[in-house]
């Protein structure tokens, strides 16, 4: 692995009913402003999607639209994980061994009645048990946000300061659903229960939207310094310990090892908040504390902007948006603002370090990225 | 690219109605017997799967599905390119920087009534024109035969010849859906019609089936020497030339650059028939022989079992079976069985190059692998 990040772009995250050709030509373009090259400069792209096959548009085979917009003909694989897929394509794009492989993501989440998007989301869990009882995901999460709470104190109000933190750091992000909405405490209170312990502002909001970055053997200012991706099994329910996502321990644990730096050594994190207790969660089996003192760090704002480890200023999946694939690019995008000193109001001091964390299903794909500015 | 194949293994392509986790398993099993590693020596994962969304099982994330098959947490991503999506996966496989790495491709397609089937697999075609306007694989191929029957004096008594050899072939292959069964060219000939010129027997028939190939840098007896993957613009009609696939020119001709030979030195080919007509701008896409000539290849028995470049020895898409993802690696499992001296009647002399041609859409993505029997 000796890749570096070039240009990145993405649409706004929203409810834009355009179509994912129309998103994807507005993230490609706004990637090629980014970078220093041109479209006959890449030589392999890496598409990730689900949602075109199940919206009106009815496009499986998404790789040659992409060939068809930017009018070339080189390798180009599909690689979905659901809401992982984003970090799955940037995993195997640096993999390739080509020079400039460009990742693109997009989905069209909003282009059916709620029913529909709910069932075809809940393909992504297991279908015997999780299915058949009606376990979507809202639900599940909302089992694993129990086993913390009873095993580690964590209350819902620690719940609630995740999502306040983020709709903050949202409102502040243009490219972000909730971009100028100011959402206080008591409004996140008092919102509608989902499922015990979460209500509304608990879960992340469905958006459509496109995002893109291209990565490089040639040097940038921005170095991916280590790449991992772990497999768990697809239920939480066949794992140990519900409040322990091995994927994310693993991946974690291989992408700081093959950085060579440590949890501490973080100045700015993207992470996978589909819910406000994977988040959570996220700080614990990441290392940036120890089991089960994740509400500590929210109690002590060690993720705002100004603390220890500022986490999802783009507003994250909760207040930027969950357009499904392209939420793994769009922390990249996130990541390169803040390396490039380029995030406005929610810029982080100065940050060096920058982390994505990217979750396919209840943690059955998860990616762990790591960039580091270096002189470009 | 430094690559072995190591062992193989695939379910029996056919009607029988497994669940995709039993047929996967049913291949993984085969495949580790075939090879000298066990589960727990393999690095990573490339699934390849369409329908278990589609299907009853309504799982999309089927990479964690393979975890607790094997018990393994490692790297999987998924590499789905409709009916290329087997190719896709191997040329993917061959990329990651792991030791041992699993291709496996599992689809169960005969799980809904023939028009939902036909809706999913239009989905691979063009939206705007191609599915409006019911232009339907068939129909769409019968346009690349109607053009090249004009342009090259080719007739529907080409075209059925394929079928008749393929389905000779099939009869041969104890893993083919149309094992046993002898087809005559009266049979062929008075088979109803499709689309003009296709008849039923010009058609390739869809299957439930798995297909596994493990790939590595140890040394094994197959070498794979060449791998390319072409994309093209989804539809046919954004071409130039409908009768000449541009995928397959590209990635045949990458694929022998890499390997350093020419088309003259296959031995024995799998292309992807999908339509006898496929099988015909094959010989000639691959340089087997010059543009327009394939009718005198099928009519001089160029490649029967005895001729120059014997293709399609496992029946073909037309007589093994078109599961969509497993194609591509079953053709890898036929060649390998050549290169190794197993492919009982229809076995060809003492081959030493093998080719594998997988493409996914009407030529959107498109793979050509090259395979040599090396002193293992």
């Amino acid at each position: 692995m000796k890749r570096y990040l070039n240009g990145v772009g993405m649409t706004p995250f929203g409810e834009a009913h355009k179509s994912t050709e129309e998103m994807c030509i507005e993230a490609l373009q706004q990637t090629f402003i980014d970078s220093d090259l041109t479209p006959r400069e890449i030589d392999a792209v890496v598409v990730s999607n689900v949602s075109s096959k199940m919206n009106s548009e009815k496009q499986r085979l998404y790789p040659p639209i992409i060939a068809s917009i930017l009018q070339r003909k080189i390798p180009m694989i599909r690689v979905p994980a659901v809401c992982g897929g984003g970090g799955a394509a940037l995993w195997t794009a640096l993999r390739l061994h080509f020079n400039n492989v460009l990742v693109v993501a997009v989905d069209r989440v909003l282009d059916s009645p709620t029913p529909l998007i709910t069932h075809e989301i809940m393909t992504a869990g297991e279908n015997k048990w999780e299915q058949e009882e009606g376990l979507i995901f809202p639900a599940q999460n909302a089992l694993v946000a129990q086993a913390h709470m009873e095993a580690y104190g964590t209350t819902a109000e620690d719940l609630h300061a995740v999502s306040f933190k983020n709709h903050h750091f949202g409102s502040l992000n243009p490219k972000a659903r909730f971009y100028g909405k100011k959402i206080t405490m008591e409004q996140i209170r008092n919102a509608p229960v989902v499922a015990t312990p979460f209500n509304l502002f608990d879960c992340s909001i469905s958006v459509n939207g496109a995002a893109a970055a291209i990565v490089s053997n040639d040097r940038t200012d921005i170095k991916i310094i280590g790449s991992a991706l772990a497999s768990d099994y697809l239920p939480p329910f066949e794992r140990d310990d519900m409040t322990r996502w091995e994927g994310t321990v693993k991946a974690g644990k291989e992408a700081f090892a093959e950085a060579g730096i440590t949890p501490e050594d973080v100045d700015v994190a993207e992470l996978h908040d589909a819910f406000t207790i994977v988040e959570l969660i996220a700080y614990e089996d990441l290392g940036f504390c120890k089991k089960g003192f994740s509400k500590d760090m929210v109690r002590d704002h060690e993720t705002d902007l100004d603390g220890r480890i500022p986490a999802n200023t783009s507003g994250g999946l909760k207040a930027r948006g969950h357009p499904i694939s392209p939420t793994g690019v769009a922390q990249v995008v996130e990541i390169a603002d803040q390396l490039r000193g380029r995030s406005g109001q929610r810029q982080v001091s100065d940050p060096h370090v920058g982390l994505s964390h990217n979750i396919g299903g209840a943690g059955g794909t998860t990616t762990v990225h790591l960039f580091r500015k270096v002189a470009g």
